[in-house]
């Protein structure tokens, strides 16, 4: 249910309607935005008595939501979400590109590549210090010895940091070196990952799951918000289908499905999305053009040597090609780029 | 098997070579390019003796191509194929619409649609005469009289037209008609259609079918080339998978994919990739951006009443918005739009 | 529509009701069952004027029926459709099984493989003359001579013989052969050819498309039943799916849904529908136990030299091994095997 | 890495080899089997110094691995693993079915099913007390108030109890009162919770998930085993296709994929698997004849309002005609049935 406010009605008649909503045992979530405020209830199982509300002061008018996201939802909240990552907004204006290795695997291949992906214009440095692979003698990331690593290329080149946790016993340990805390397309089902990361303050970058709906990804975003963390960027990263040319295939379309339905922002993962380098370039482009508040980019110094998914990775001198032209592009796409 | 010869090579060793195939009972399929002519040899199932063709004069090497496909391999021909469509190029540096109705239901709608697409920038009219259509029971099309609706529009607006064949026993009366011969999706692997239309004059657009790899799309743009159709337009239209929130899902990494693997033009077909009218101006920018050639796109006057297809087809209006904006991104991208 | 006339009905009532059927610019489709006769009533468009007709003798109910289908739902002929093929009842209690080589290669491999499958009880000998193939440079079929082979094989086996059309210009030939033709999967949505199916007055086998839902497949068996052909036995072959360690992903549960929606038989082609012969045994297994009216097996002397789909291909060993766990299976399951 | 001893090998000739391993900063895991004992090898990222071993008394031979899988694989230990819960053996001779509502919702319920369930044969009773739901507003299960409720229906009856895990916080609680734990198919790539799973001494259910390949779901139980944990039963519970007259496309095929790749036990869930009660019958008598070890079958004395997957429950009537069909059939394949 959603309680929409008349356009000039004061803090006091939002508090006021919130009160009322938690004496009825409900939670109240109260989404200021720039004409009015809405505030998202949940908690309601069956009917609630919706008249008891509506004849409060400055209450205009309730809506029964029937989509099964609430928080969510662009009904919920009529404006763009606007993620702000210590300066760096994502779901802005501004095209953010987030870029870097797949994996951290040495002080020395992070900071290479913190350096390029900072001249060439990337905002965030990726790079995974939990790596969840399918394989158990494969190589697992290297822990907080990685977000150590990621927090001194913070501090060096001026970028914000991404990373990924895999799993509720370390979450909290990235969340205290991350900028954003990334949850992985192999998490977007794991409840209680989400449910920990709805605890957390720091921003949360959601993947869609393989195989997962676009209102199943949103349900998922709707489990980290429902425990009160709103800072939640999605991103496409490809889905598994028969088609073989590609690793997954990049789902474009649901970029504009998800601006449509929801507030929040969401970014494209052409890396992962098709797994191979060559079609990275036109597939970011595309990614701009459907409509994406950014990119996740995978570069890699020596993506021979890669540890894990080197066919994907740019080199320094492709990430920079992209830049270029995706900075060409934007002013058309309405899009700016530092 | 592919013999490619020196730069320098005159004409008639190019004849000498395609003779001496010929003779050993293949068939030569001579290629000229802008740097040097190579020759495409199909019909070879063992081991050909091809010690025999390198010692001809003016041959500089054979490349054994272990590829399925041949004739639209881009090793056999490397530079783009750019199809002639009675002065309209489609596969060169232009970026070509395509539009109109999903099916021809009157002249009067044929007309005023064709008017409004034409003023809006599209070169080519689209159009379905013949419709293959899930159930026996539902609208057929008009069959030969939609073909002679569709050559009014050409004759009144100066429109290029692509209408579908459906089936061998009607694919010469449409090709009479057309300016291009459309094979279907649910067509892509009916070989005798396809082989039939390997033998018009008349270029033909074959679209990706439902389920197929980019594999097959090129396997069966092979069956026409090796008819002796080198005009063939390739489309991605979208393939069926699990996702539910368009009608299909829009395989845009099929588009690069095959323009590294092919010399073929390759357009793009967002109305029916998705299946919504408000997901189609997006993706028909991603389209541009990723490379296409082209698109092809389904516009209506009345689309609450379309014979078919309603729900996907933009309205003048929206269509025009869309060429404004293509418009405005072409020439960052590299292409022209008049 | 359906019309359902009274149990005790003469045939007269039937005729009439019918009779104003077709006045009415309609098509009228006696169905006459064990208990009653219904008339299934197509090429209705908009509302009938279904009162003129309950008023006529014999007249029990009108059924409006809204599923896409009508001639192929159960909702119009209760009891199962029993196939007859010159003798071998396909969708009774027998279990039927037709096997034989994908390709007829020559006349003494189709001998020897039809001399092996009739010993081990298969009643059907498939085999391919016209063979549907990816690339224009694979082995096509012997075309009428592997027809003339087959029909030598009936001969002197006393097989019935099941073999592909593949389009208009030569699905009449086939049919002069074949007791049962065969619509591929790659032209389950050729309509033209389907019509044609529909147009001869032999038993059509139709096969599932890759992507098809089976709701598709049974529009697309509408398509036969509406132009008079009642005789089609469907057929479950295996769908696309992301899984990689079959071919293709037998789909086993459309067999129990088109079993309850539909009145036509169905059987199962494990030897596409895995595209590996160890797995054909197991599915069998499994389809005689999900309650198909029998099989489609692939069966050759020497797999290994086979022109087509050798890796599917059972040995004559492998496919007695076969039949006999599956005549151990049947009784318990309720069928029957000679 | 594998080191297959000699049959007649003693006890101390596989601990020397072991101990060497171990020298070697690898880790051994012995499997002894009927014939002969194999030693598997793990942590070996580079080549071993495989003469070392092979020199050592009792080798009989060693064989370098090259699927990413090694516990769970066949070549590691041929014979057919049996998994023994409490007495009641899976993926041995007997047919083993579990059985039981998809959520534990109240005392009452659990017992009425659990009674229900086996006096109709059922060894296992099934129940989530922590259910991982799509929406953070939906039922999510009784904690472990519902496991206290399965174990008191496990006293009553005499019935072993299989339950879901959803993470590492609460599986340790959850094994203290389960006979089996089960890993959902959202959690198959949840590697921290296989770790988890792989260090306790209760056997793991382990689901495939959505749309993993068999490959993953055997590199996911490759997870649980490398942790010490032996007694994985696999389950095939249906994938993600495009097909919509299931819930999900059980594919039946993965069952003799695993037989013939691992030694583990797999079952089939055809509740999950189709999502329609009605097709729960023909995937059972399916499974058993694919090869299946058992099933996982939702019961509910009341399906209309269950709290969860109530489409999909079969009412203690059909679960008891299920049973009647399956005793039936399992002596002709070779299984046992009480």
């Amino acid at each position: 249910m959603l309680v929409v406010m008349e356009t000039a009605a004061p803090k006091e008649a939002v508090d006021n309607v919130c009160r009322l909503i938690e004496q009825m045992g409900l939670t109240a979530h109260p989404m200021p935005g720039a004409q009015r405020t809405a505030i998202g209830v949940t908690g309601n199982k069956s009917q609630v008595d919706a008249d008891r509300i509506l004849t409060q002061p400055g209450v205009r008018e309730i809506i029964h939501v029937t989509k099964p996201y609430k928080l969510v939802s662009r009904e919920f909240y009529p404006d763009n979400s606007v993620v702000d990552v210590g300066g760096v907004k994502v779901g802005g204006k501004e095209f953010i590109v987030m870029a870097g290795p797949c994996s951290v695997e040495s002080r020395e291949q992070t900071l290479v590549v913190a350096d390029a992906v900072c001249k060439a214009g990337a905002k965030i440095l990726r790079g995974g210090a939990y790596k969840p692979r399918t394989s158990p003698y494969s190589f697992q990331g290297l822990k907080e010895e990685g977000l150590k690593i990621l927090a001194e290329a913070r501090e060096k080149y001026g970028l914000k940091i991404v990373t990924e946790a895999i799993d509720t016993d370390t979450i909290e340990m990235v969340a205290d070196y991350a900028d954003i805390v990334q949850i992985g397309a192999r998490n977007m089902q794991n409840y209680s990952l989400l449910r920990k990361a709805g605890r957390l303050s720091t921003p949360v970058l959601l993947k869609r799951g393989l195989s997962a709906t676009v209102e199943e990804l949103l349900m998922s975003a709707e489990y980290i918000m429902a425990e009160g963390n709103r800072d939640v960027i999605l991103c496409e990263r490809g889905v598994r289908t028969f088609a073989d040319h590609t690793r997954n295939t990049l789902d474009l379309s649901a970029i504009p499905f998800v601006k449509k339905a929801s507030h929040l922002p969401i970014i494209s993962d052409p890396s992962h999305g098709t797994g191979r380098k060559d079609k990275v370039l036109p597939l970011s482009r595309a990614s701009m053009a459907v409509g994406a508040d950014g990119l996740l980019i995978e570069v890699h110094n020596d993506p021979a040597n890669a540890l894990s998914d080197g066919p994907q990775a740019l080199t320094p001198d492709m990430f920079d090609e992209m830049m270029v032209e995706l900075r060409a592009m934007a002013p058309v796409l309405g899009r700016t780029m530092e």
